[in-house]
């Protein structure tokens, strides 16, 4: 990465990429940094090593997706896209550190993050550059990688005896406040997020429109469904911080395609009825029959949605039709435009870069998750598991708080 | 709201735009939202409910600001400029919010959302194109608006047994930092808040410069006064919190006009005295004598300062002469520019703007105030105001905090 | 500062200018606020005296260096790179704060922003427009001189007794979460700071890209450092709240220059080491043996890396060959491009500087500290250090999570 080559992406240096990245960036520092403060004894890790991960695969993900697509002439070009594209990366990684939360050492997420990005930098490279699929805002390359890979890797590092840290588990009332910091981040920018690499113009603004929708009405189901879920009707703040966002997560494929408002929102209201659904009813199965212990709930959050994203992507892609896109085909959709292939069969493509998604998040998750369970890297002992006082210097009455669980 | 509707905005994604919408999307959710965090065992309620409410009210407002402004053979049309109008119209609702705060179920809220959002359509159509007046950061449309639209329903809503919840009606320490984060990040984007939709370069320029002294002045003024008017001189986080942000609420109108930046600073100046004085004297006699409830002194942070913002936009307008503006004159009074009227006459017009925003709020919340009567909401009893444990899921201990040290 | 003076600065509304400011902008009012709430019993004089100082200190900033290099024809013009300058000189102010932190009154505060603005304003003028440095991130102007004049006023205002408030010289749980907020957002938006007045394009991207990875390798350098040196291998949240963001101040100088990402993670990896073992060894010395009572270890922060940053800005610019810069040698070092000077001259240049920076600190420090020494200005006694009690209406038992009320 010599100096000189910056000189060449100067074109790239426009105030609206600026403006996406730094949005992207302050999801991915503040955004998922806070949202995971919610547990009482374990702010300090949650903020501190999401700031640790973070800093570490950025610079690792420039290296391993430049390796992929960013090469000219054997060197890696670098810029505004690129740091946009290591943020992507790092928020799949900060995806399953939230399915590892509380249980794992700085050094185990460190050699996570390694394998990790390396991984999701071939998955992205197959999804599209080779298998030609679309995925502006990540609902496969990130979130549904990120999250799949997470579980797995947790799966394989159960712990049978975590109830020994069970009243840990849990939020206390100004630790909730925190998390809401990292929730409204995250809702606000999330148009940027999908939209910081689409085609400037018609097609961006076209993405956050439709993540902007999606999102409102994914709000609005979500105060809804967990009102309605609850056995006196009142709203739990796990339902407010995580369910409110799956909106975002599924227009992460489809955002850029005519989605149009109303699509959007009925997107966005299906995301947040399943997630609320998967944290009332489907993480404690998963917990008790699956073995998986999904400490921030990322299947809800992440998982599903990110599924019904790519659907969506694909179903959208499927009946694109030049009537509707006019000259926006060759931007969105330049294989079909050019009639190299027929919209269905770009839908195609979508519904297959899904599988292999999930077959990478699962495989990966599996061989990383067995690297990770080897008794070399200091993981806590089931009885301080969610818990500052093991890595940091944290006086002993300093975090004393009446939990609310 | 067809799809290729946004096509025919395209010029108006322009980066200023865009980023003069993230700055107010921030006002609204983290600002307004965090503002109010300062009740001890509120803050659930506080940043969930403005969430709620903000995120319903946006939708709401595109159609009905769409119905009255942006329809184009049948179709509303929307953009970055719709989504930073219907953010405005959510602030307004945001500041209702403030006067009934505590007192109020999210039924009742969004009941409120519907009405207010309308009438704020209604009124914002009065003033900008029926009247002709000036009002681009909103002293009237939205502050004063907002402001005597809720201190009517807090008013028709009176409860002479609130004394029942007055100690949980303050704050605690770590409270009032959370509500210092609404308070810098209202303060910070201000400058871009009034600025979002006048005409870029030397408009929006000098909308953003006189916010921003008449902001810097109306801080020292606080800061001033708040020792001032203590009997031992000590600072009230309070003021600190509140008043030191009248200053963009009184350049709402002018700041657009040509107030000078010294002038800038003796409107801020004076913005900061009043809402001091305000909290220190004369929201304890409007709750003794005029029964107004008003949490969060809305008045002194939105309603006086806005009705100073419309008073000195009117005396800005009428002495406006081509000498001061030059070219500029078409942007900011284009019917003064065209010969069409007179410039005491455009000030004529926007003192008739302020009593018709008065009245509309007087008489828009005594009829939304008395639907909100009905006993059908699930509004709170007097003794479990202010207290988030009967809408929000917190264990009964979870709010209590011990020492820390 | 006449209205019509703004329209000539019209052209500089660019909006790459506008997103600097905002960001430079939530650095000095969230960043720098929040980042000194670290302290148990003094989170509203931290966050709250930081916004006094800044709003007071932006406005005379705006006269003083208006008065050194923005006259035109007897008038200051302001506009948005008069704003972005303002902040600069602001954050010297309270880099100086938050070496005297705790142990002031707000008027000492007032008083000490009035003189050192003004030497800001000299020095800067001496820097830029007498020597030809170039210094576009403030390694010098800004970090070292707020450093070293700092810690100069707080060696002249040494209290032998401060150990009587010991006991509060120290953080609880959640004051350090609220500090790390000011930490990621100085963190986050430090490339926008250093590139702020760069020139568009070329110059811009570079200076971001060189801040961003000496960053990134800084907070790796931080963390593993924090491990070694700690007895038992934990995280030390002092050093990640402050030493992470060495990089951003080490890149003040060169970041602008052809630093290359390689040699800007050398820089940031230096200037972590250099921090947290100043942190960890060397303030307790300067604290016993120089009597030097710097609360927030101003001196680990932006002093060493601020002078590490103007060394490594010497000696690259004293390498500089049009062979590397090309076209760009005209905007970064015009004079040696016309050939007036030569490229080892514009490094002693800055060698110069950084002597004059630290020559104006000291003297100015001293003058100033024993200006703040007379005793009219309510200091606290030592007993009541680290405390907003004396300041602000706090019910004694208010900050240990009680009622205020």
């Amino acid at each position: 990465m010599k100096q000189e080559n910056m000189k060449l992406h100067i074109l790239s240096w426009c105030s609206l990429c600026c403006a996406g990245f730094q949005d992207v960036h302050v999801m991915i520092f503040i955004g998922f940094g806070f949202l995971m403060t919610f547990l009482q004894r374990y702010g300090f890790s949650s903020v501190g090593f999401n700031f640790l991960i973070a800093a570490f695969s950025l610079q690792w993900a420039t290296l391993m997706q430049g390796f992929f697509h960013g090469m000219h002439g054997g060197k890696i070009h670098i810029g505004v896209e690129s740091m946009i594209n290591a943020d992507f990366c790092t928020g799949a990684v900060l995806i399953s550190f939230g399915a590892v939360l509380g249980k794992t050492s700085p050094v185990q997420l460190l050699v996570m993050a390694i394998f990790e990005v390396t991984l999701f930098a071939v998955n992205e490279f197959i999804l599209l550059s080779i298998l030609g699929a679309k995925d502006a805002g990540g609902s496969m390359t990130i979130h549904t990688f990120g999250a799949y890979f997470g579980l797995t890797v947790t799966r394989v590092l159960y712990r049978p005896n975590l109830d020994k840290s069970k009243h840990k588990n849990c939020s206390v009332y100004h630790s909730d406040l925190f998390a809401m910091i990292g929730t409204i981040y995250l809702w606000m920018f999330w148009p940027s997020f999908n939209s910081a690499v689409t085609a400037h113009g018609d097609d961006q603004h076209r993405t956050a429109m439709n993540t902007y929708y999606s999102l409102a009405a994914c709000t609005l189901a979500t105060y809804g469904m967990s009102a309605v879920t609850a056995h006196d009707g009142k709203l739990d703040m796990v339902h407010i911080q995580n369910a409110a966002l799956a909106g975002g997560v599924a227009a992460g494929t489809a955002g850029e395609m005519m989605l149009t408002p109303v699509g959007s929102m009925i997107v966005g209201f299906l995301a947040g009825i399943i997630s609320v659904l998967g944290y009332k009813y489907l993480s404690p199965i998963l917990e008790e029959k699956l073995k998986v212990q999904d400490t921030c709930g990322v299947h809800n959050l992440h998982g599903m949605p990110g599924v019904l994203g790519a659907i969506v992507g694909a179903v959208t892609a499927a009946v694109a039709t030049t009537d509707v896109y006019g000259k926006g085909m060759e931007d969105v959709f330049p294989d079909v435009a050019k009639g190299d292939i027929t919209a269905s069969y770009q839908g195609v493509r979508q519904a297959i870069s899904l599988a292999v998604t999930l077959g990478m998040a699962l495989v990966g998750g599996l061989i990383v998750g067995f690297l990770l369970k080897l008794p070399i890297y200091g993981a806590p002992p089931d009885t301080i598991c969610f818990e500052d006082n093991i890595y940091w210097e944290v006086s002993s009455t300093g975090h004393v708080h009446t939990p609310l669980c």
